[in-house]
């Protein structure tokens, strides 16, 4: 009866339901779907949980599942499975969907060659409309979805594609080569599939052949496709900057524990290394132990507005709007305004400072302090994943540990230095 | 020569070079464009120059670029300018394209109403593939691009869609409503924009018809513009979550400092908070300078924690992924993780401050410190976004400043004061 109540979900929103299960329910409903379980539900479950829902399927039930799908979505079920796994599925597979998937998965993981679907309508460029949709209403193996017929030169290299609304609303004599769209472009297989996604949002694109070294037709990668990696792409930046690695809501106590401590080891370090700053002026801050309370307001000041530069910074790197054109441009506005705001909260803190401690001096030094922090964050936000990108470190993935330390390191020893200079 | 030189370029890069231009070059590279100007080139420019790009170009010019436009880009176009600028452009439209321009912009800003075009192929429920072909050839005003027929009603309500690909692979007899898709799903115009962007990722839909409150078919929403949208979403976000509000590359110095500034002052609110909190030790912190020391180390390791739960958490939330069904188990799971790591800190950091300051009983105060505020972090990450949420604010607005607050007055309080209580 539940699986009859759940018979109208989208498979995408059964997965969902899925994963926010307990394991123990969750093996529990799907022994209860037993062979109705539907292909599409795998490939859309969270990776984290899809070996643990696979293991819980039976032979038959995940032979059917397989058999039913695209491609690219066995590939992408494929990928993340250990080799045992995966033997077992390939070997379910009918020979030709066998060799497409094994050659799909011959390319680079996170490669155009893992993100195309073998199935593409093609048509010589020399036919005309009539012959196209005699063509294909003889196939019978037509895919699911597709939007575009590739005209082949005779070598099999995609020489431009056709959408089938122009051949649909064109006479049968035309010929498909004056049907052609400008906006035609190819994808290298070995492209990274990040490239892909930005080119499909940058030309809107809505499908376009994949070829070989050759230049020869092997795939066809589609927009609906693109559009999870680029939604997958911003989750990874998003998650990197906030320092936690490839998580998912679905994994458990353990798995987050394990994947969070590097990164909090990594903070302890920075952290430490800032403490020892502040070290080095203890004998400051047993004279005057007002800077112990106002200390960490210079720190956090700089931090967040490093934070803000930085962000911005990764951000148009990802989406190529930051580029060596610009740079010169970007890293001028950082530092002036980070100059201007430092001057504003320069003089909102040095009267703060004032009437909190009564040290005219103690507010000049909180001041400056602020000033020079806050043009440091705005250097160093910008600075730090130009950086990165140039030496080929994901500008995401350390950035904001740097960045902090620097405004960290930078605020204590300007705030503390100023007052053992000024103040005793 | 250059004008020349850039017609080989997508108008999107184009858009991208006039973006990364200071504005003097800009406007003289845009006076040479002269009527080559590609209305295109207006829908792909970012929305901080859109104003004054538009500006530079001629009366002619921009009637002309606006004309070439299907109506989802014109209204993209005018809904960023001022009324002055919008009438101008309303007025060189042609009489249909002004009402169907209108009408979008009658729905309210962010709704499916403005995402949608215009221009759709529908057919009457019982007509046959050799009906729609003959229909389609006799049309002179497709639309550029489309993928699905809509079937619609004698109402005009759309009851389903056949996609191209069926068209044109069947026989000229099959009825359309024989070739109907799974998939298909309508949008209600006043839907938010952001729903749209998750049904389309969601649910793999390529187009999808939108519908007025009576369920009369107004336009079509294609995945392209969808995608458009799921990245800016993603971009708000990341943006939002570090302190930033709706900012660009192109920005000027004097709109990022505005822009800036009052995330900053709010942080300020926060850091002013904490030190009230630290002033309340005096007499600790004088007794104990060691505590100034380390005290920054226990403020920064819940901060990070606080921000590595609140960004999953914030994520989810905006993936659907976190909802009332899986909320207690992700908060339990969180203080779990926090227990989990601020043990293994504690004794990291315990022998730490034991070795630095060789008083075991500061080690012990640092680690119980440490327990508590990753505690608190984990919490706090996860329920601060549920109950902004629930209450109907973003959680990427105003998460982070909440959460740091939290952890930074949580750490000095329970650090200082176990210190109080234990070390004097
Ligand atoms: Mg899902
Ligand atoms: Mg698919
Ligand atoms: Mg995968
Ligand atoms: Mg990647
Ligand atoms: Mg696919
Ligand atoms: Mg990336
Ligand atoms: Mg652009
Ligand atoms: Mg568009
Ligand atoms: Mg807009
Ligand atoms: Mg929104
Ligand atoms: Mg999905
Ligand atoms: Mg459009
Ligand atoms: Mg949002």
């Amino acid at each position: 009866a539940l699986v009859a109540a759940m018979e109208p979900l989208h498979p995408a929103d059964i997965a969902d339901l899925l994963e926010q299960m307990e394991p123990g329910p969750r093996d529990r409903l799907i022994a209860l779907y037993g062979s109705e379980f539907d292909g599409e539900i795998l490939s859309e479950l969270d990776e984290s949980i899809r070996e643990s829902v696979i293991a819980a399927l039976s032979p038959e039930v995940l032979t059917d599942a397989v058999r039913s799908l695209e491609s690219d979505d066995v590939v992408d079920l494929l990928e993340d499975l250990d080799e045992a796994q995966q033997d077992a599925i390939l070997e379910v597979l009918e020979r030709p969907d066998r060799v497409a998937v094994e050659r799909a998965l011959s390319f680079p993981e996170g490669s155009a060659g893992r993100l195309m679907q073998r199935e593409v309508v093609t048509a010589p460029e020399h036919w005309n409309v009539g012959e196209a949709i005699d063509f294909m209403r003889a196939r019978l193996d037509l895919p699911e979805q597709f939007y575009h017929i590739v005209l082949v030169d005779p070598r099999h290299r995609p020489v431009g594609h056709v959408t089938l609304g122009k051949v649909m609303s064109s006479d049968r004599v035309t010929r498909l080569a004056d049907l052609q769209e400008d906006s035609f472009r190819t994808i290298p297989a070995s492209q990274d599939e990040e490239d892909v996604a930005y080119a499909f949002n940058q030309y809107h694109l809505i499908s376009a052949p994949v070829v070989d070294e050759d230049g020869r037709l092997v795939g066809v990668i589609t927009i609906d496709d693109a559009m999870i990696v680029l939604s997958d792409e911003n989750e990874e930046d998003l998650l990197l900057l906030a320092g936690v690695g490839d998580e998912s809501i679905a994994d458990r106590t353990s798995q987050i524990v394990r994947q969070r401590f590097p990164w909090l080891l990594a903070n302890l370090g920075t952290a430490i290394l800032a403490s020892l700053v502040i070290a080095q002026f203890e004998a400051t801050l047993q004279a005057i132990v007002a800077l112990a309370v106002l200390m960490p307001i210079v720190a956090s000041m700089g931090g967040n507005a490093g934070t803000q530069s930085m962000t911005v910074a990764v951000r148009a790197l990802a989406t190529r709007d930051l580029t060596g054109a610009n740079a010169i441009r970007v890293i001028r506005r950082e530092v002036m305004a980070g100059l201007l705001n430092g001057v504003a909260f320069a003089v909102i803190m040095g009267i703060v400072g004032y009437i909190w401690f009564g040290t005219p001096m103690l507010g000049v030094v909180l001041g400056l302090a602020m000033i020079i922090n806050l043009v440091v964050a705005g250097l160093a936000g910008v600075l730090v994943p130009l950086v990165m990108e140039r030496c080929g470190v994901d500008p995401a993935l350390a950035s904001g540990t740097f960045v902090t330390t620097v405004t960290d390191v930078v605020g204590f020893f300007a705030f503390l230095g100023l007052a053992g200079v000024m103040l005793l």
